[in-house]
């Protein structure tokens, strides 16, 4: 399973949750070349981010999940609990820099107001962050990551939980090749993605078949179509409705109000927040 | 007037075609002294960056205008067209390193790979990494950046349109405190942000009112609502129909269907990509 990111990420952490630890993890440096690592013959599965709770949509994602044929077959959601990592030996009152993710770094302002002595520093990724802290053997150095960054590369946890909503998740979405695509018997989300002819009500016109039979849209992301300025591609994630046919006859409608659809995943559900689909 | 970024920054650009060259710009470092400058008595007016047809939104700008009190009063769209600047007696075969916001990069990929000799050197952002370039006066060095940052800081143009795709365009709103609004005779869009209640059919339900009346849905952004987990805020831009009554009566009726609205402007469309509107 490709992921994006160093050793120890959150993405890791989310990929050992979905399919436990015997999995082979293969890190790439990009989303793009996380995006192609199946068409390369290098991974069977893509794990990519999605959606943070607070940050919104990952668009690049989004993206990269249009321009492929990648399906998805599952999904799931984990609680984002930054930690301040520093290397063996040091502590809490010796360090002088924290490098993290900006994301990261962001999300974690109210720690780093009350420490107006540490400086901030711009880093490419969390885990990476601590990688660099460790091997640099500086005391007055520290990262920003998850535990389980600590735990790869032998990073000290100095203190927990800096994040400064706890309500902070990420959603991951495991792609497969589109052929290898079977529904899982307990799929219950069904996201695709859609044209919309232009004019006055062509939204309300494309939600109407799902509306009526009460399924339940539960987000709704739009992302700018390249060439054609202020024209979108919106993406739905609807909830399936216990008899399958009801989606089926909204999808047939849709067919028909929409320029353009093309079904992305029909697979279970991440319940609730920070809670794992059964597997 | 407060705009965000460095002198010559395409911002800087926006703010002269909307205002003129005699008005007062206030560089501001981040988005968020951006959107605190007229409280704080810096500017009556901030210019933000809110779209670009090709990036998609800014988030930044929406969470900025949800958290704070001010009110859209003009928009402006300007074309992106990325020069590759130099300091003054560098040669294009001189070149060694490009360096500007990764966004701008991530526009220019076509000439990147076509020139491998290149490194690429994330900056803060276009017009600051030609400040650097010029201040160096490394002839190996180059940046990405508009026209007008190679006039403000005495760069040479090397080359001119870099970007990947010529509907690039940047979408600006300029804001005042909401007391100030008046809608002006010209005022044909307005935009405004909901919060809906849960459950199937909320969404079809809210956009109902503007569908009925043949109001167009210029628009949507989603946006995570903070500690909420997966439900979100919803911006709208409408087309608003020459008769003001209607619109009266659609958001009268949509007051009924969603949890919160507020009004953010009621102002002058800018018609087409790129075509300025009337001042």
């Amino acid at each position: 399973m490709a992921f994006q990111g160093e050793r120890g990420a959150y993405s890791e952490e989310a990929a050992v949750q979905l399919l436990g630890e015997e999995i082979r993890l293969v890190p790439r440096p990009s989303f793009e070349s996380l995006f192609a690592a199946i068409d390369e013959g290098l991974a069977d599965y893509v794990l990519a981010p999605f959606e943070n709770s607070l940050a919104g949509s990952i668009p690049r994602s989004y993206d990269l999940l249009l321009e492929g044929s990648l399906s998805i077959s599952r999904e799931v959601v984990i609680p984002i609990r930054h930690c301040l990592i520093g290397c063996p030996g040091t502590t809490l009152e010796a360090i002088r820099t924290v490098e993290s993710h900006p994301v990261a770094l962001a999300q974690c302002l109210r720690f780093l107001s009350a420490n107006p002595q540490l400086r901030r520093l711009a880093a490419e990724d969390t885990a990476g962050s601590v990688a660099q802290v460790v091997l640099s053997r500086d005391r007055t150095r520290a990262a920003i990551a998850g535990r389980r960054a600590a735990e790869v590369y032998g990073g000290v946890v100095l203190l927990e939980r800096l994040e400064d909503h706890s309500e902070n998740y990420t959603r991951f979405l495991l792609l497969t090749a589109s052929t290898e695509t079977e529904a899982s018997e307990e799929a219950d989300k069904l996201s695709l993605v859609m044209k919309l002819p232009r004019g006055p009500g062509a939204l309300h016109h494309a939600l109407e078949p799902f509306a009526r039979r009460g399924i339940d849209l539960l987000k709704i992301e739009s992302r700018p179509i390249t060439g054609a300025p202020w024209q979108y591609y919106f993406y739905l994630d609807l909830r399936a409705p216990i008899r399958a046919r009801e989606m089926k006859s909204a999808l047939a409608e849709l067919n028909g109000r929409a320029t353009e659809v093309r079904i992305l995943g029909f697979y279970p559900s991440a319940q609730a927040p920070g809670e794992l689909i059964k597997s």
